[in-house]
């Protein structure tokens, strides 16, 4: 399996990435074929080159983090984003892993790559793992900032179909985020999209609300793309910002609390337990509905981060997440696969 | 300054009410009215009403949490909540708190009290604190789950209002709930009220991502009702979370563990800073634009909590809440006072 990724996207590329990279041949057996300017690469991953069986694609051109996406991938068909989705459609690579623009990522992976029959809004879903051991999936968290309560159903079909695949779990359970316990909670998305999710054949178990994220009652949590990524971001900051403080007072306090802290990691790993919803850490997201596996990593991905989202691609391209969706569609649909 | 305080509201009604009540009476020299069944009350708060200059209104009906508000309000004129805002409408009180059915405090605020003249749409501003010391006033947490850009653009003024009441903030920072620092970013709604909130005399300074509510950034951030609510639910669930976690694994881990928390206790006050979070401790909210000062505490508000919901009332009553957002409603819509 070879998994392309994308050397030059995220504000620790290259190096970080390609780090992560190199972890990820090792540790999960994956062809990686490294796609940004080849002089660089060479130089910088040129070693582990033979050995790890990695490949550098050369893209000379980059997009960067706050161009327009239209714009930048319409203009740049030789940047690492564009050149990458190409190698999914051409079947060069199994799957794309991108730290870049994640608005080029969507665009380009949206006309390049078409959307799967039967899907009108591809979506991302992300993994979070804040209950221990249990990770939900949010979807949309971030592709479609306006939604129509019919792509919340569709966000539904595509989340539980990926959970399925990913966890093996039969009827994942599906939440809708929403304000309130009683159906006609919510602003007026959220209350027709009730209804409509009442009647589909998802395992749906009504609305969750944002208290109980943590506490493991759902697998699958939908919601419109603008919610959904204010969640993603509330979290991920929250977690980064206790984080900090815990460091922050090891500095600032005394020798005992340090010898303490040093103590409380060592009995309960706390550095791991406060990593899971650490960004520089956690796994990417999948882009769900296009015809190709992307992998959308966070812009601050570090090695790990980058080698957890390497792990999600070939997780995604083993479970044939596309071919379930396209199945699960037609099923939903009534029209025969 | 007569403060009426719900004693039949929330899940720790009447105890835990009557309790933060006289813990209030005595820290902020307030008279707290308890509304509720006299029987009850003389019973279990009769012994301090003398001394610390308490008194009881009866309210023999109740507005339970689950019930539906419209119905419940019209339909029990003697429930506490009703009698609680009529005492307010009536000069009776200068506010009102209560941890009871929030959507009955909402429906009974609107056709009591009425609108501040100049406000189309009341919104709860709750007071979030996660980083050391810096309160941010989140607008709108939860009274309207559908919105237009220029009721986003009320919730600005009116939370710069009462921010700069409270806080004594000239001009207190501005920011919209987005997903991405440009203007073009987020919703349709987002977008809109952006270019409403730029041409405002507010000090708008632009959009704010979740990541960033924790790092002090802002001093007021609007959004609608919806993403407010859930926002600051899922702020208090991952606290509480992470508040649990701590204390389970004390429970679960060696002696040696145990001692590491109670010295990170003493040294830094782990707990305190964790509670900050905690809605077993926060204040309440504030339901602005209302003709009278209502405090609209958490459900599951115990004393300590229900005690700084009386503060916030005191402060609210004491910076003339109502007559500032009357002013600069005038001021900005260019109507003289």
């Amino acid at each position: 399996m070879i998994i392309a990724v994308d050397a030059a996207g995220g504000e620790y590329a290259p190096h970080e990435v390609i780090k992560g990279a190199i972890k990820a041949a090792r540790e999960y057996q994956v062809e990686i074929a490294l796609v940004g300017r080849k002089e660089i690469l060479y130089v910088q991953a040129g070693r582990h080159l033979g050995k790890l069986g990695m490949t550098i694609i050369d893209a000379n051109d980059v997009i960067g983090p706050d161009e327009p996406p239209i714009e930048a991938v319409d203009s740049k068909p030789n940047s690492s984003i564009v050149i990458g989705v190409n190698l999914v459609k051409d079947g060069a690579a199994s799957a794309f892993v991108s730290a870049g623009n994640t608005g080029a990522m969507l665009y380009s992976s949206f006309i390049i790559l078409g959307k799967i029959p039967g899907v009108d809004r591809p979506a991302i879903g992300s993994l979070i793992t804040i209950n221990t051991g249990s990770p939900v999936l949010l979807i949309d968290s971030g592709a479609n900032a306006n939604c129509r309560p019919h792509h919340l159903v569709q966000f539904a079909q595509l989340g539980s179909t990926y959970f399925h695949g990913l966890f093996g779990i039969d009827a994942p359970r599906v939440s809708l985020l929403n304000t309130g316990e009683e159906e006609s909670k919510g602003n007026s998305l959220a209350q027709e999209s009730y209804q409509l999710l009442k009647k589909t054949d998802l395992n749906f178990t009504g609305n969750i609300e944002g208290q109980d994220i943590a506490r493991g009652k759902t697998d699958v949590i939908v919601t419109d793309g603008f919610t959904g990524n204010i969640l993603l971001k509330t979290l991920e900051g929250i977690s980064a910002h206790w984080l900090y403080s815990l460091l922050q007072s090891g500095q600032v306090f005394s020798k005992a609390y340090r010898l303490s802290l040093q103590a409380l990691n060592r009995d309960i790993g706390m550095d791991a337990w406060a990593k899971r919803l650490d960004y520089r850490e956690s796994g990417g997201a999948c882009l769900l509905g296009v015809n190709g596996n992307i992998i959308i990593a966070h812009g601050r991905s570090q090695a790990t981060a980058i080698k957890n989202a390497i792990g999600l691609a070939k997780q995604t391209v083993e479970q044939n997440i596309r071919d379930n969706i396209m199945e699960d569609t037609y099923e939903q649909t009534g029209i025969s696969g």
